[in-house]
Parts: structure tokens; sequence; C-alpha cells
């Protein structure tokens, strides 16, 4: 399906998993007259070279950023500032800017003191993605029926914002605008601190045998096979989750520090409230925090969310388990 | 398929998920004559008449295990000790007394002083599950390549093992044998605990609407909708874990209190400590910690385990995405 191109040259600096999928989104929907990637690896520009799914893949960012109408940031949050930087120079004069980072905030305060006046900041993220990373585990239709929120700034060009927009509908995005510290806080609950939680625990069953082993030999050591071997009972998902790229949650956590560990702080109270109700036998408000989260379950099933976040492999589904 | 009576007469105490799902698996199996089921819950006996997956359905807990040779327990673990006590008069000389709770230490604290002598008890745990309750969301399939973990004391009759055994195999489960103390410290950080942290962020998301509204009007305010809208970012996988039967789970902490106390401190501790690198901006030790769970991660899919959790509904996998 073909539709007019909304772009005639869309640069896309950071060919992983998001970047990767929106240059084949872009190519299957017709979006854009020319894509160009850049990326800082030289394995994974090969790799892109090999899977063909851009029209040119460049070492050097100033070549594929010059003459483009849209650049896409799809890099680590981290790395924004050094990445504009150097890209400033070369970006034609009315370019518009984006980016796909789950922390919105950052990359104004980052990205736009060294972009030239006359380009537009659009700050932007697609709520989407596998517990891949690399240009392989790309597809096209990683944003179909997806949120895509945008944080343009009071002043921004509202083209610019529109434009952008447009390319999230048709690659199958729902739109949604807010503020950029709004959407900073929604992320931290929804998305940051689960996976700081899934990291945690992760790394907790890890040391359960190394630890234990050193304590006291002979004692009742829960081995790391033995945590893999019935993973089915609720670790699995979290391992799932703990899957996603080190460095791009790193920077994730970093620089939305203030929304994470407010977030953190709230869930580690309500943690330490449930301790010690198991400490003090209070199975009645056990009982009674385990049936409101139900209800609220219930909330995203009836919003049919559930299940619309992709996994490229298994996601714990019963129709999943043949493909494995 | 139909394989030799294993049973004569199994009683099935207990008529929700996993006790109706394995009264169906013996009947599809045929591996007992006859499946009588009781249930406190009329309106779960009413069900069960509708549905038909036992022979027979009983109100009185004695009629139901009168002449049984094998007797499930599939109820709470809070209420084993009475409801043992109350079936203890009526239980055949020889019969086997099994059970499917998450908890095994309890089984034989609980239980075992009840029995008459003469009967076996063979504590077992099918680590199967799905976050449904009651008696219409089972299937027989459920216990199909999923592991069954029996943890009789060595003083139990050898025999009465292997026939209970042998229920799990041909049922379609791998039997693993342990003792019940390592069961569950096992469970405890493979189950229970990822069970304690996804009820609880749930609840903590839960809370941000009324407390923030509480405290400061036009503040900004994350709400319960925008939570439930953009949950595909990791939260959403946390709900579907939150969603399990609210009165198994408070029994399930309370009466394996020790272990996960345990493995909650050491979840706290490693929390606290990514907690304090996030606020010294400590990137080098968050990256060396969400690299080696990775590795973890890729231990659960080379084990094949990972999908093996299954799910009536919409597991978050891509092939389920249609059938929402």
């Amino acid at each position: 399906m073909t539709d007019t191109p909304l772009f005639e040259r869309v640069a896309i600096i950071g060919i992983g998993l998001i970047g990767s999928s929106l240059a084949r989104a872009l190519k299957a929907h017709g979006l854009a007259r020319h894509v160009a990637a850049h990326d800082v690896d030289a394995q994974v520009r090969a790799t892109a070279e090999t899977l063909g799914f851009a029209d040119s893949v460049h070492s050097d960012m100033g070549t594929a950023v010059a003459a483009a109408d849209l650049v896409v940031l799809a890099i680590p949050v981290g790395v924004y500032g050094v990445t504009a930087k150097a890209m400033a120079p070369h970006l034609a004069a009315g370019a518009i800017v984006t980016d796909v980072g789950s922390v919105k905030e950052e990359v104004i305060r980052a990205v736009k003191p060294v972009l030239p006046s006359g380009v537009h900041l659009v700050p932007g993220h697609p709520v989407a993605g596998t517990e891949h990373s690399g240009p392989e585990a790309g597809f096209a239709e990683l944003f179909t029926d997806r949120w895509a929120i945008l944080t343009p700034e009071k002043d921004c060009d509202e083209q610019a914002v529109e434009k952008v927009a447009e390319m999230w509908r048709r690659v199958g995005s729902d739109v949604e605008i807010m503020e950029a510290a709004h959407h900073d806080r929604v992320l931290a609950i929804t998305s940051h601190l689960p996976h700081l939680i899934a990291y945690t625990i992760v790394a907790t069953a890890a040391d359960l045998e190394s630890q234990l082993q050193a304590e006291r030999e002979g004692d009742d050591v829960v081995t790391t096979a033995e945590v893999i071997k019935y993973s089915a009972g609720g670790f699995r998902d979290f391992t799932r989750i703990a899957g996603s790229n080190p460095v791009m949650w790193r920077d994730v956590f970093l620089s939305n520090k203030e929304a994470v560990l407010e977030m953190l702080g709230r869930f580690t109270e309500d943690l330490t409230a449930l301790q010690r109700a198991i400490r003090w036998d209070d199975g009645e408000q056990l009982e009674k925090v385990f049936t409101r989260t139900r209800a609220i379950r219930r909330g995203v099933v009836e919003a049919r969310q559930a299940g619309r976040f992709q996994y490229t492999e298994n996601g714990g589904g019963k129709a999943d388990d043949g493909a494995e």
C-alpha cells in the first residue's frame, strides 16, 4: 500500500530495533522518496546494507542528514546532545528533527539548544517495542495499533508537528499530544518502573546460587538452573522485560531520574506495607490489595490494551507455544 | 486418547481453575472410572453441573471422598487444615491424598496430622495456571508440557507416590520430586515474589490519581485511564499476573512467609542499590546489572521454558493479537 510521500528524504540516525522498523515502515507505506540510514556501528551498517531496508547507508552522519526534510533520532537518550551537535551544521533549512526516545524532557534539554534556527524539533515516542535489539529485530508492523506520543513545545511550528503526526498515523499508530514533563511521569509508572523492577528481580534470582554457595556449603541452595526451570510460575514474564537493551535503559533511568525516583519511592512504600502485612499475618489487608489490583487488570483488558505490546518471540500466550 | 484407568474414583475438592482442569484432564485421558467433585460454593457446583466435567457433583464433602482411592485438594492453602479434618472420617482405607497448592511445607504441617493411618499424603504442585479463576476457566490441556512437583516425605509409600506421578505424566506433565522446604524456596523466587511485586506496582499505579488529586489540585496528575492507555510499555505484563486469584495468593504469602520474606529482603536490597545508582548517575553500575540479567533471559529462552506459562487470554505475543 503506497501513499503519497510525506517527505523527500528521511534520515534515520541509529538503526537498531526502532530505527530499522521505522525505515521499513516508511518504505512499506511509501512515506519517503529516500530513506537514508546512519549508525556509528560498522557491523550494524553492514547488516543494514544486507537487509536493504534503507535506500542508502552512511558511515558519515553529515552525509545522511544533508538535504533531509526529516531527521529521526533513534539512539540512546544519553548521546542525544553530542549527536545533535555533530549533525547541526549539516541540517537543511526548515528540516524537522524528531526522535523515538522513552524520555521527552531530556530531548528538549539536550537537543534544542544546539539546533540551527529554522529547524523544528518535534519530540516523539512510539510506545512500541520488543525485548530484542538490533536491525535484524526490526519489522515494518511494529507501530501498528500502538500509541505514538508527541511532546512539542508551545512555540513549535504546527505544520511540522502535523507532518510528524501524519507519519505515525500512516504507519498505523494512534497519535497523542501531551507535555513532555507529563509524558515522562506517565511513562515512569507504565514503563520505566516496570523495567527497573524486572531487571532487579532477575538480578536477585541470579545471585541466589553464588551468594548462598559462598555463604554456607551444604545450605539449601536455589540454583540458577532451577530458577530457569520453574520460571513459568511468574518469573518468566519478568525475564522478558529484563531482556531489553541495557544501554537504552541505562539512559532512560538517568535522564528521567526525578520521575523514576518518585514512582520508585511510592512503590517501595507500598511493597513495605505488604511485607509488613505478610509478617503480621494480616490476610485481610493482603486480600484487599490483591482484589483491588484485579479490577485494574480488568480495565486493561477492557481497554483492549492487553496483547498490544508485541514480542517477536513467544509472548506467553497459548497460541505461541507451538512457534518456539 | 483413553489409557487404562489409574484410579477407580478420584474426588476433587475445590473445582476452580486447577481443580476443574484436572477433572477435565482425568476424563479426557480416561484416568479415573469416576470423577467426583465437591465445592463449598453452590454457584460453582451449579456451573460444574452445567459444564459436566465431573461424573458427580457433591455439596457434601464426605459423600464425595467416600470410596475414593485418590483425593485431590484444589482449594486455597489457608483452608487445608479444616478441610482435611472434615474429610478425614470419610476417607477410605489406603486412599491417597494429594493437592495442587503452591506451598508444600504447609500441606504437611496442616494435613498430615489429621489423616487416618493408612492414608497416604503425597503433596503435589503443578506449575501451571492462568490469571483466570473458576470452573469456567479450566481446560484439559492446562498441564501439558508443565512441571508437576511432588514433595513426599521420606517415609511415604512409594507406590502411592508413583501413582500420583503417573497421573501427572499421563495428563502431559513432567514430574520432579524434591523436598517440601526446597520447593517452597524455589517457588518463593520464581513465582511468589513475582506475584507480590506485580500486585504492588499495580496498586501503586492505581493510587496515583486519587492520592495526587487529594494532595494538590492542579498538580500534574497521572490518571488511571492514562496508566491503562499506555500500559503496553511494560506495565501490562504486571497486570496480567496481578489478575490472579486474591484468596489463593493471600494464603500463599501467609503460608510461605519465611521464604517469601527472605527473597523479598534480597530483592529490596538489590532495588535500593539500583535506586542509589540512579540518584548518583552511576550509569556503569546500571548497565552492568542490565547486561547480566539479559544473559539469564537467554537462559530461559534456551531452556525452551519461555512461552510455557499458559494464559487463556492474550499473552502479549504477536500471534495472539488477532485473538483479542
